[in-house]
């Protein structure tokens, strides 16, 4: 039986045959978790992969449908930590998935440097956060603003971890687009594929997904964009097939 | 009455009401052209802008029906010029528009530095050109290689060229952003707009458009994803909006 706290509940996502512990008032993983767990390339049969800022642990619970490989997450914050480890657990995933409670920056001394094949991240969006904002919910406010980690953190930090050839997917947003190409060229990481995500026909692109490879050569594709939500307020037909739809590989 | 050569041709483009004359021997425009004359930011009333790398001067005479400022095109194809500059008197439009005989490298000496507030360039899409190929058709391999202008030497003297708060548009390819991107950054162009054109439905982005400011702020905009054609091989209902339709400023 696995234990919740008042606030937290059980999600439960037919389609991957998941059950994922959310806390609205801490912590609730979105689209932006579903989108990046399906994006990023991850090696099939065996290898190493790792994901940053990995709050309630979904990004990772959702890797290990995709993949055999082994999956640490690391995420900073207790609360959420032990959510994201309860998960694991509640689905019989502690073969496979670790979680751990570290600061990202740490990472890199305490896995060595090359060692991943692939990472994923969906870091903080925001670059700064006000006092009083921060002190409402200390919770989101970690998880959403760049308190203990920068978005140059991220990615030197993901640099480091993978191998030569290793692949680093994030999810951000398209007005950081230029911070995040500057510091992916400084750390080595050669961009290999875009996403744009548009909320609605006729939108401004509102999330972005983005993969590059270590020491990679410039090649950079843009995929096909995704629009969430059509006309009548409901996902759109391409975002009902990526939920409960086939599993693409 | 217009002279044309043997392989040439006047294009009639209704909506704009516009007669351009085309050469498939050695430049044809095509819907580059079009999209990038709509995309461009141009002073409405009055101002200076400035098209690069004009080819037979499609862009110049397209922008002449959004804006009324002084336009100058500048080409280095001695025939492609005077295709250009018979178009331009084909249209009466000799008091708005002035094509310039030129390599796009002297224009900042030519016409000083920070002289306009908007410019458009569709430059050559690819870095190297085989001798075969330059000899095969050497109008063509100018206008699509970059033997007279490398992508940086566009990008330098675009920056050079306009007003502080200017605006520099591009149409480009998508395999070549990194570079673009780090050049715009590098002479001081901030990337302000982005909209990538894809040919149909879940392909790939084969185009983009990309605007930026000179010495402006860092606030990346990413417009709605432009796709060319439908199932049924023909121009979506949103291009045919853009060809025939009314026209946006």
């Amino acid at each position: 039986m696995t234990e919740l706290l008042p606030d937290e509940r059980i999600d439960y996502l037919v389609h991957e045959d998941l059950k994922i512990i959310q806390s609205p008032s801490v912590f609730s993983f979105s689209l932006d978790a579903v989108l990046l767990s399906r994006f990023a390339w991850v090696p099939i049969q065996k290898g190493k992969i790792i994901d940053l800022c990995s709050g309630n642990g979904a990004v990772a619970l959702l890797l290990s449908k995709r993949s055999k490989a082994r999956i640490t997450g690391v995420e900073i914050q207790e609360r959420l930590y032990s959510m994201a480890n309860r998960s694991v657990l509640l689905n019989n995933l502690d073969d496979q998935v670790n979680m751990d409670l570290a600061d990202i920056k740490e990472a890199p001394a305490k896995y060595g440097h090359g060692t991943f094949d692939a990472l994923t991240c969906n870091p903080p969006y925001f670059a700064s956060v006000h006092e009083e904002d921060f002190n409402q919910n200390e919770h989101l406010a970690i998880a959403r603003h760049e308190i203990h980690c920068s978005l140059e953190d991220v990615i030197r930090v993901s640099s480091q971890l993978v191998k030569q050839g290793g692949k680093v997917a994030m999810v951000h947003r398209p007005n950081r687009l230029m911070e995040i190409l500057a510091f992916m060229r400084q750390y080595k990481l050669e961009p290999k594929k875009l996403q744009l995500i548009y909320p609605k026909a006729g939108s401004e692109a509102n999330m972005l997904l983005i993969e590059g490879m270590k020491n990679g050569k410039p090649d950079l594709h843009i995929l096909p964009p995704l629009t969430v939500y059509g006309e009548n307020g409901e996902y759109t037909a391409e975002l009902k097939r990526m939920f409960y739809g086939e599993h693409e590989q």
